[in-house]
């Protein structure tokens, strides 16, 4: 089974920039975590962007759209940030594609101990490959289709509409 | 929806005795691990061993299989030593129980930074929740079912036959 | 041997808001490096304040020169930010305190796997007991008399005057 | 200043073997420590022989104490299994060399999330440049002198006679 990765930003690929102190983005870890899990399926990772979903434009998610739909592979592991996951779902969802695309991120970087990001690519990896066509959002060991779930802004847990 | 998790031992839960420099069994680290994931599933875990799986008698699998038989919870997660966690599964799959089972477990102790193990707990939580029943392996990031995989000993890897 | 460690913030001790997304100050991470050092010294951690070295105010400085004067231990740690830790060593050697006092910090929050932290503090831990009456920077496994040390704030080395 | 590092192996450098579950020796860890730390000294590793402390014959110990002989630099740091390091810094010290040279080791492996070895090394460091000639050993954020030390069997922990 083809599994297609589009890497997005997010939390999940902040690093730590140890010259002004600050978060950033270099390159996405998506290879080492696959490598950690040892992984044998035969994925494609693609980095579209490297932003915090609260600076994502309509062109960064028409981008997104397009190689969703281009893409051939009919299964889809999207990581992005999760303030706007929700958002982006839709619109993707609004294409009608005959594809099982699965939206997942995490609350820590995955460069911290205490990241949620390999559990959360674990389970994405788990939905992709058994869920039937449809957008869905994969966070806290749970799926939920895109039009019904909320991000609760107050714990960060993503939860059932 | 509601989750059980078995817990049987295996590389997943061996720990570093300080004293003795020798791997043992303690406590399982399963709890950990969905506090670490930020899991939101209705999951309980229960220690049935904590044993190598080639030391596993038949006694321990029966044990094993009347749990299965009386889980209420029709979404049963198994953490099992790799060596014989193909022989196991198909001691449980001779119950044809109307149940989703999958077993996991990892290559390298959760203790170690370099483990699997969040990677397969995530994958088995993702399969368990959107696969029907049937018994499963989830490890490196696929599915299989119960007697169409091998563990390749030689490179630990689990491969379809 | 009895050693104070006075915390005063740093990349050190930031921790990152998973709501926010942004790094900030909870409680140091001192108690856990000495627990995971299995440290076995009389060692005595205070607080003194929590926040970025290029936000420190004279003021901050001087409660900082005050606690070293009153202090009875004569073996002093500061965990301080990099940005200005020289410049507060300056301040506290002008008091010419016949104590030891040794700074330290990281270049990476201890909470990332990638942190100097643990070996930053367990170098400081070893200056600190062994060398004569003075103020020092202990970085890069290495220790530095206040006034012969610069930091390469290119490179984020500290380097002998 | 140079320092000198003789690895000869311990519950520090030990290693997860995946395929049959056991510890085992592979390469040290050494070099990736003090990239994690951030050294900035001119330290030169050397590995004499990867090996359980309780294995080490007269024969190993003879070649540890041709290699501190006919090292040029005058700071050595030896990292050595727990069990038997007292006795190797005696025979060391027997020699009467005029140099600083310090056992250090750890409790747990470094592969491990939980393991003292990176502040172990890191004290190690401080105490082999600040500390006057003779045979030390630093363990849990302490120094003593070969002769004034025993370990505790039952905690673990090093103890001053």
């Amino acid at each position: 089974m083809s599994i297609r990765i589009f890497v997005t930003g997010g939390t999940f690929d902040k690093e730590f920039n140890e010259i002004n102190g600050e978060l950033f983005f270099k390159e996405t870890n998506l290879y080492e975590l696959l490598e950690l899990g040892r992984s044998q399926l035969d994925v494609k990772i693609e980095t579209l962007m490297m932003i915090d979903s609260l600076k994502m434009s309509s062109d960064d998610r028409n981008y997104i759209i397009n190689k969703c739909k281009n893409e051939k592979t009919d299964r889809i592991i999207i990581t992005h940030g999760t303030d706007t996951m929700i958002n982006t779902a839709k619109y993707v969802a609004d294409q009608n594609l005959d594809k099982t695309i699965v939206f997942t991120g995490a609350m820590i970087p995955i460069d911290f101990g205490s990241s949620d990001g390999l559990f959360n690519l674990g389970s994405a990896m788990g939905f992709v490959q058994s869920l039937s066509s449809g957008v869905y959002i994969a966070m806290n060991g749970r799926y939920f289709e895109y039009d019904k779930v909320q991000k609760n802004i107050k714990t960060g847990i993503f939860e059932s509409l």
